[in-house]
């Protein structure tokens, strides 16, 4: 075997990239900070392209495509917003052999230049809500990277929309929120906490910004998706308003949401072990895969059985066979491991002779041994298994890891030590909040939703009565 | 009625341009040469995107995506490709605030950032074909620019392949000239002709460049995809090598091919008329549309009759009911024709009574009356009519419109008349070709395949032996 996988107990960072480079997910670019995205790993990211936009569409939203770059001017239209991506952007000074009137950015976002057609567009309540989403590649001028969580260009998509009140704007925000948690839950297999941001993590430009966070194997957490409540701001900046029912003139209220290929490396991490990767079977481009063994009596033979087995199931369950015949089995089952299929179905002369096959789990190990006349039955079933038990493991581990925390001493003593989600009050001060971060590199996660009701807390750190439950920890 | 669309015997270009602002298919930017693809645009490339996507994938190809910026030093590897496209580059000189110390342009195509790549991945026989396809967007300095036929920025998809063989390179670059061409007949309905192009019209970096052309129908010819055979041009540009089954080293043979969003303006183009936009319903968002025509007193029954039958098919068909009582029913037909959608079902009082429907076709305007019971049947037997009937009605306009000509006085008479393709015999000499089209604007849109059987020609320029047919016709 040669893949060498560095331990997560050894080096959580360093597995990671094994992992990447080894099931060739990914690769590094001769482009400082960007990425190759190896088919492998395109696969993973055109399944939950998919499952997405279906999500989308289900939600009244449709596709469409906006330029990839900005005159400049615009995203400088919305204060807040040029404010949070001036350090991060990549400007186009010179095209067809001249240099620019004006330089033109890549979007690091779509807002401005979207907002700017909106006004176009837009006239009417009638005109309105506006559902529009966008997938795309994004570059932000990125100091540190590391492979699909931060790059300076990455794929995603945006949702852009306008709306006739204040109320549908909120509601939207949330909506795809919950879209969000639904895809990270049922089909990344990851849970994830809902809850609002804190001033000083909101996107720029927005007046309430939610993401969903997720906690890693290594207890940090990972910011998974945002959803953005942007009030009238970018309305506002490029004078966008419409006719209302009563015939006055309001400006428009919008929202924004993304989710990116940031998402991909958040499956491999929420799930994969030391052998390798672990797809959860919802988002497995490949479900299953054969491995005949057989020695040079008897190949013909168990081929052919092999294959009539796999020309049952693969329309079903989109399954491959390997039937190299360079490659032990031993090598193949450690190869198809390290690629995270979810099951692996041994079938070998012995199998054959008994009519059955040996099914084995990526997610356990466990093999059991079943008559080949249940395997479609048995292999679906399985599929779900393995699906609800990577969700309830993952949710074990940032159950046992998750605390309610009053005092500050035992609060910094978690973050010195194995880390996690701290669940403390808040005073909302933003000093506070920017102490904590100091000494213990741990930030507000999210304020979680549905979690006002507590009362008569004192602030984790400064001790004056809070109002808040904020869920600390360090992040990717 | 609101909408103005030019007709094509008043001002074709003016036509074609009515039809994409007024059916909202796409609209200026403020990005000069950029355009903005609105979701009813997009619909259309999203039906193209997924069913050529899966035609590369049942031909093998996985999809991947390489990075946007690519250093300025790899586009100069090649000589032919950077003469091509030095003079469309975007440029990046400043990224986080700062001056890159080497400029990064946008892609104008990828075969430098992937052959950079392949030299990583590529090391014996076993490691080919790599057969991988990207979908992207591109950036090409554009001096003149018309909405989707030529953007500065376009979406596109690009395949690269590597291949041990020459042999093997060339069957692969003939491979997709016919999967393109199969799409363009199949679900565009848009008839092509396939061929080879000269020296002078292909890609800057390819041994052979073949295209798919499409007559328009002003008659002039729209190149609808090439598909390159690259040699071992880039492979020596990149120096990528392998190891042959002999254990010898050799570069690799290689292709791209691609399509872009200048295919939906194509369709446009091929099949509108001067009530809008017809789209073939294989590549139709919205096959059908239901109407339902009523006033005050039957209002209630007439929309709840037409509900059922929505629910019925509306699955089946992808179909719309229009049921908005602000506007008539005369707006709403010209509405959705200007739309394209192929079928409008009206279900009138009448119509209800009698338990039938009228079915009224977008491509011929005819109408008929059906039992409701066999709206299923008829609709999905009319749709594939359309699909023929709009193929035919190409296939005709090319045949009627196309010449065998020997003699240049005839030649130039058509090309300073009608248009439309002329083949003619040609002697290979770049001169009578350039000569050709500084005489008639004509160029060469291919040398036909299959087509080399022709001797004891004689050149239409120059009069000497020629032993090629070739396709002239002014384009696009």
């Amino acid at each position: 075997m040669a893949v060498k996988i560095t331990t997560r107990a050894e080096n959580y960072s360093q597995w990671y990239i094994d992992i990447i480079l080894q099931a060739k997910l990914a690769d590094y670019s001769p482009v400082k900070g960007s990425m190759v995205i190896r088919p492998r790993g395109f696969a993973i990211w055109e399944k939950m392209k998919s499952v997405l936009d279906s999500m989308f569409k289900e939600t009244g939203h449709s596709n469409a495509y906006f330029p990839l770059l900005i005159p400049e001017s615009f995203i400088k239209k919305e204060a807040e917003h040029i404010k949070g991506f001036a350090p991060e952007l990549a400007v186009v000074t010179h095209g067809g052999g001249e240099k620019l009137e004006e330089p033109l950015v890549i979007r690091p976002t779509s807002e401005t230049i979207i907002w700017a057609m909106y006004k176009k567009w837009i006239q009417s309540y009638r005109d309105l809500p506006l559902l529009i989403n966008q997938w795309a590649n994004i570059v932000r001028w990125e100091k540190r990277t590391r492979l699909f969580l931060r790059t300076t260009e990455f794929l995603w998509q945006e949702g852009h929309t306008a709306h006739a009140s204040k109320a549908e704007a909120q509601e939207e925000t949330l909506r795809m929120l919950f879209v969000y948690q639904n895809f990270a839950e049922s089909f990344m297999a990851m849970p994830v906490l809902t809850g609002e941001k804190t001033e000083s993590e909101k996107f720029a430009g927005a007046v309430k910004t939610y993401s969903i966070e997720a906690m890693m194997q290594d207890r940090r957490a990972l910011q998974a998706g945002t959803s953005h409540n942007l009030g009238q701001n970018f309305a506002k900046a490029f004078d966008v308003t419409y006719q209302t029912q009563n015939g006055e003139r309001d400006h428009v209220w919008a929202t924004s949401w993304g989710v990116s290929t940031r998402l991909v490396g958040a499956l491999i991490m929420a799930h994969s072990d030391d052998r390798g990767l672990i797809i959860p079977p919802k988002l497995a481009p490949i479900k299953a895969v054969i491995i005949p063994i057989f020695n040079n009596q008897n190949k013909s033979r168990v081929l052919s059985y092999a294959k009539v087995l796999f020309e049952r199931i693969k329309t079903s369950y989109s399954t491959e066979i390997d039937d190299d015949e360079q490659n032990k089995p031993g090598w193949k089952f450690a190869e198809w491991e390290l690629q995270g299929v979810p099951v692996r179905i041994e079938i070998g002369p012995r199998d054959m002779e008994n009519d059955q096959v040996v099914l084995a789990r990526r997610d356990t190990g466990k093999k059991i041994t079943i008559p080949a006349k249940d395997l479609e039955e048995t292999l679906g079933n399985l599929l779900e298994e393995i699906q609800n038990n990577l969700y309830h493991r993952a949710l074990l581990l940032r159950k046992k890891n998750t605390y309610q925390i009053k005092e500050y001493a035992e609060f910094k003593e978690i973050f010195d030590g194995p880390g996690g989600f701290i669940e403390s009050a808040w005073c909302g001060n933003p000093e506070c909040e920017a102490k904590i971060k100091e000494e213990t590199k741990a930030t507000i996660r999210v304020l979680p939703l549905g979690r006002d009701e507590l009362k008569n807390h004192n602030c984790i750190y400064c001790g004056s009565t809070a109002d808040k439950i904020a869920v600390f920890s360090k992040a990717y």
